[in-house]
């Protein structure tokens, strides 16, 4: 398996999808409309998706009965990306290069495009339920869901609360569990669950999700302070001047990266079992821990 | 039937649900927890989930298999309200006589409290749906939730680009079907649903919500001209000075009232046929109609 060309195949594949729920019609809210698009389309990762539709494959082929939870889950972390770039969050002018939403449209539209984007991903789910086939998965998988967008608007709450304040290790870990780690554990245990994986394999892979949820993160802070700028596509060393509380300025670089290098070790460790299936999702890990943006 | 005791105690029974969902425990998060009570406790009418319990009730008698859809709508209410209220939005200081959530807490706070009350509804209705009876019906209640959410997002977007602007009736007509209709639209439809009514009876009730839908707007219109201070709890004869065209700065008072009245008798009309077990809607209608807040 060539890693890139079937990140590059997948992450086209979650474009596509994600296109089909594009609204292009002549509407009263047009710019509203052209306004998700503009942030669901700038150019993200797609790695949520990916995630969530390559741990199905470990146990299940057929990602049709996946797809919709995928698409649902990154509508949600761009409807978590326009929220807090607002003003009155994180008060961010660029974002993948671009233009942050308040600033190409303003901000009632970006306020309402990220409202309308967190209820899109329900109503993409809700016509997954309508379609019957595997309901029991899809109702426990829909709970996952809604639990993890809980946890992902607390843990950026008190990651906006405790802005410019010292915090302790606890803290710390609590904002990057929720926050960053919420989403990318969801995708993993509802992937999981919608390929009718055991009991035992759902939890392995909840593991697995943990350890590169806080690898993420952690490579997010590193990023933060010594990435490049152009690729990175917003300003660098922002986290410090803001009094922002992070990995790397608590327990500075050399620390930060010996930590996410033990994690994405851990976290490839709970996918040997599943051979040559697992391929991918070992080299999403070290593609995560390596990344320039 | 005493109609207000009746509303009362629906009130009562509504408020006791939705306490339940309240979050107590001591956890970083807290003060987004505290921002959601305060709104969400602050003294609504209840309009919607009652509208919602008894049109249910119109059709089967056990609301508990309604109860949390009916607090889901409520939930999101809520957070149409507390993100409408916001300085990007329409920068309101008061709501019920207090100050507005933003106010209260802070910007941060606010978006982040309304997009967890958002999500709280699903959490809630997700909890429905694990309990497994009659699936079908919420499935398909779960469907126009949804999609009542997306209208109610919709209007409220045209209305704020709109404002300050001359606008057509259509324009007018498209901003109160979806930011106002659209929700008391799905509380009639979910009600009737959930309760097994049959196709015809869900048609007459969307007929009966889509007068007191358009009603409710041009009575807020027409109190937000005429309306007393302190009873409504937020500043009169702002719609004019903000330059938003409501029904009122279009076709005067008198026109207004005249158009309220005549949308309430017809919405009467299409509950006739349900003889005493209608009586309720029938009061309600009046009620909306004459009430001071």
């Amino acid at each position: 398996m060539d890693f890139k060309l079937e990140l590059k195949k997948y992450q086209e594949l979650v474009n596509e999808e994600l296109a089909k729920y594009l609204r292009k019609e002549a509407v009263p809210e047009s710019i509203l409309n052209h306004s998700v698009e503009y942030s669901l389309m700038a150019g993200g990762k797609r790695l949520r998706p990916i995630l969530m539709l390559k741990t199905y494959q470990l146990f299940n082929e057929n990602i049709e009965n996946c797809m919709s939870f995928a698409v649902a889950m990154e509508m949600i972390h761009n409807f978590s990306l326009i929220h807090d770039d607002l003003p009155g969050i994180d008060n961010d002018d660029f974002r993948h290069g671009k233009l942050t939403n308040h600033k190409k449209f303003n901000e009632a539209t970006a306020i309402l495009a990220g409202d309308s984007l967190l209820n899109q991903a329900y109503i993409v789910i809700s016509k997954s339920l309508l379609q019957e086939q595997q309901l029991e998965r899809k109702i426990r998988a829909l709970s996952e869901f809604t639990h993890s967008v809980d946890r992902m608007i607390a843990g950026e709450y008190v990651d906006t609360e405790y802005e410019g304040k010292q915090i302790s290790h606890e803290y710390l870990e609590y904002i990057h569990n929720n926050k960053t780690g919420a989403l990318l554990k969801a995708c993993c245990r509802i992937g999981a669950i919608l390929a009718g994986a055991q009991e035992e394999d759902i939890e392995n892979i909840t593991e697995y999700a943990n350890h590169i949820g806080l690898a993420f993160q952690i490579k997010d802070d590193i990023l933060s302070e010594t990435g490049d700028e152009k690729v990175l596509g917003k300003p660098i060393g922002n986290d410090k001047e803001k009094g922002k509380c992070t990995y790397v300025t608590k327990y500075g670089l050399e620390e930060s990266q010996k930590k996410l290098e033990v994690l994405t070790k851990e976290a490839i460790k709970r996918i040997e079992k599943y051979g040559e299936k697992g391929e991918f999702l070992k080299e999403l890990a070290l593609y995560m821990m390596e990344r320039n943006k």
